[in-house]
């Protein structure tokens, strides 16, 4: 690793280099600040990745071999996208031996831990690299204490319709512009790909059920000594077949004061490929933010201040305004969608809200 | 382990003998089918467990030593409680590889795990005796496929306003009524001592927070295949600090088409005794009952049909009783104390009262 702690990654998103198959990969490269040197997707080598994220010029290549002759070479192979099945496939294998035989560190967000797996772990020893898995848990085994937040400490977590809508970009661009406004706010990363981009967190996902809400709990602590303004990652959908209870762990251990509601204008049902036939369609929003607040109300006051929107399904901006303007009067709240627009506006709008709320300390 | 399957068990909960601090102890003595043989508690040698749980005659003694001179000495040691801070204290140890030197198998529900102590584990293999770890979740890594129920099959959760206050006892007495009434029913238990009482099951607050609701889906499709109606033992409570997000992984993860609220009249606050200052009061049930209809309903619908309520803060059969009609006042559904009472009534209510619901197969 060079001085700064900066990384030079290639990364490996084989068949699948596209926003949805390769949401890890295109969140390094939209906000990691570390170099990204190359993506290996040989199903589409000769591509550049400014045509799915304009502004990031990175080729797209088949082979590991081709980057490492490069003058330029990286330091570490960043797995950006799960293997369908959980296994890795023969190819995976073959690639990441090669980064490491090449001296190249591996930082991987799977479930299944690279660094325990016999023949990486012998071939990193060997060869003296490290092999990072993001998601490996903290050894912490605690409960939830009920423990309050701190005093002028403010906590805003992102929730959402749906998984993979943006809940991460958007706590990013929140984040940006906090800073931009001299507002002391940190990122609090509790998925892989926040971790990779931040550089700390935890994945929550992969923590044991009961331990789930103690490590936010201790999570947001540690966020506390970094910042006044917390903006935490957050996970999945409160209704979510699959994941609900992940987002319930993060709204009542984060016990944020306010919640930034994410949600993608024209998705009709939940990205639940798993069972084609089951129906899961995306709520509607005002009683879906009114479910949210009396749900974290159970644990601490919250209120939903603001709503995110992802408008990436409308490709004409004056659309894209339109439905934020009728999402504003729909909800009675300030939305936005900052990443298309920038989230200068929602976060004025959003740090105006949390002042004013009862149980927040504006000092 | 005799031909019938049942064991001879001496259960180790020493200090702790009382029903708070040693459930599993108390659940097992209450409604396994094994013969306890002795309880470990050197704080209270020489009582019985029948001043605690009447009709129970079992001696409470010092030393495992006693119980292995009887002429009907144990097969195997349970740890039926937890030791506080996690951590097994030296004399447990000791009387851990005492029993395992004299041939017990040993059985734990703790977070722990027993087998992967090498001193444990190393003694089992030399004489020969078993460790079984009821809270080892299962190998599965798979998240939920939104799976429906299957034809004729009904599933009731029992859900409540905290933990510990008996959601397990419920769902066991209800089965023992269903039984008794000819309805094919089974127990799905959820955690370590319902696994202990019923020989299956999974420890949800263990499995890691992605899969809690698909391995539950998939512990329900178990269950499916043994019985008709599908009780399943509930935990934690959806307003618990440290617990919620279990509690909703076993709702939306076994999608009950009802619930059973279970509630202890009396309490004022959860148990919750990690951060004294801290105050979570305990739900009024309307709209708590309305809350858990609209919350499991975001993935099926379902309703609660019944209270259970734990009276034992009312030592007076009467004013129990009373406080039984005023919650079906309150509610406008059936209650009644299965435990106390029996469940026999209650069940035939909730079998009714499901039967009836639009979105279940009567068949």
């Amino acid at each position: 690793m060079r001085p700064s702690g900066l990384r030079r990654l290639v990364i490996l998103a084989e068949g699948q280099f596209a926003p949805h198959s390769a949401k890890t990969a295109f969140g390094v490269i939209r906000y990691a600040r570390d170099d990204v040197v190359a993506v290996l997707d040989s199903t589409r080598a000769g591509q550049n990745v400014a045509s799915y994220l304009p502004g990031h010029d990175i080729p797209i290549v088949a082979t590991l071999v081709e980057v490492l002759a490069r003058q330029d070479p990286p330091d570490a192979l960043l797995i950006g996208s799960a293997p369908t099945g959980g296994r890795l496939p023969d190819p995976w294998r073959s690639t990441i031996l090669a980064a490491i035989d090449a001296g190249l560190d591996v930082l991987s967000g799977l479930h299944m831990f690279v660094g325990d797996d016999p023949e990486f772990a012998a071939a990193a020893a060997k060869r003296g690299t490290r092999i990072v898995d993001y998601r490996r848990p903290p050894d912490r085994m605690e409960t939830a204490v009920g423990r309050r937040h701190g005093p002028g400490k403010k906590v805003i977590l992102t929730v959402g319709t749906d998984c993979a809508i943006g809940k991460m970009s958007v706590a990013l661009e929140l984040r940006k512009s906090a800073l931009a406004a001299g507002d002391r706010a940190a990122f609090v990363p509790t998925g892989q790909t926040g971790m990779m981009i931040d550089g700390w967190g935890v994945a929550v996902d992969r923590v044991i059920s009961d331990f789930a809400q103690g490590t936010i709990e201790w999570l947001v602590e540690e966020g506390e000594a970094r910042a006044d303004w917390l903006i935490v990652e957050g996970q999945g959908s409160l209704d979510h077949p699959a994941y609900s209870s992940v987002t319930l762990a993060l709204i009542h251990g984060s016990t944020p004061q306010a919640m930034v509601m994410v949600h993608k204008p024209g998705l009709a049902e939940h990205d639940f490929d798993h069972l084609p036939e089951a129906s899961f369609p995306i709520a509607s929003l005002p009683g879906y933010i009114d479910l949210h607040e009396r749900v974290a109300g159970l644990i601490a006051p919250s209120k939903v201040v603001a709503v995110a929107l992802n408008t990436s399904l409308y490709p004409d901006d004056a659309e894209a305004r339109r439905i934020i303007a009728a999402t504003e009067a729909e909800t009675g709240l300030p939305a936005d969608d900052p990443v298309r627009f920038g989230a200068d506006r929602l976060w004025r709008a959003i740090r105006d809200g949390v002042n004013a709320l009862p149980w927040v300390d504006p000092a």
